[in-house]
């Protein structure tokens, strides 16, 4: 069982990894998704689904090779998406 | 009956406008992303969620007066959201 990085939810069927961002105003919450747009461009890889309002975002990995489990690409990327909270503090 | 611009769904309870759009590629989406985040901007004005993956994104707006219908203000901001696709065309 792969252990999934602070905060998020490994879900199953499809297999999917699952976190929310809460922000306290729509600035911060447009900064999380432009860098989130820069992170998935710059490692070609993209969330299967954002879903956002003004001070939330949703954010869904799914499996990058259909039927296989969660693996240390979606692990890795979920990590990076973590470290854009901590850098914008 | 208020009739919904070209392409929204009127959905009840909570009131909202809905409409689905889907582009060819990653960047297309991006560009209609960042161009709606600007109209909200100019706007101050908000879609109360915003659902996308690579390649296609749904708005939905609601009633901005809580327990009112959809408003003048909905219906304007749903049409500026639909020439933002003629511009990009």
């Amino acid at each position: 069982m792969v252990e999934p990085p602070r905060g998020w939810q490994m879900r199953e069927k499809p297999a999917t990894l699952f976190r929310r961002f809460e922000f306290d105003r729509y600035a911060a919450t447009r900064q999380f998704l432009d860098d989130l747009a820069a992170l998935a461009e710059e490692l070609g890889m993209h969330p299967q689904n954002i879903n956002f309002g003004a001070t939330y975002v949703n954010v869904t990995l799914e499996a990058s090779v259909p039927g296989e489990g969660i693996g240390p690409a979606e692990l890795a990327f979920a990590e990076r998406v973590n470290a854009l909270i901590r850098a914008e503090g």
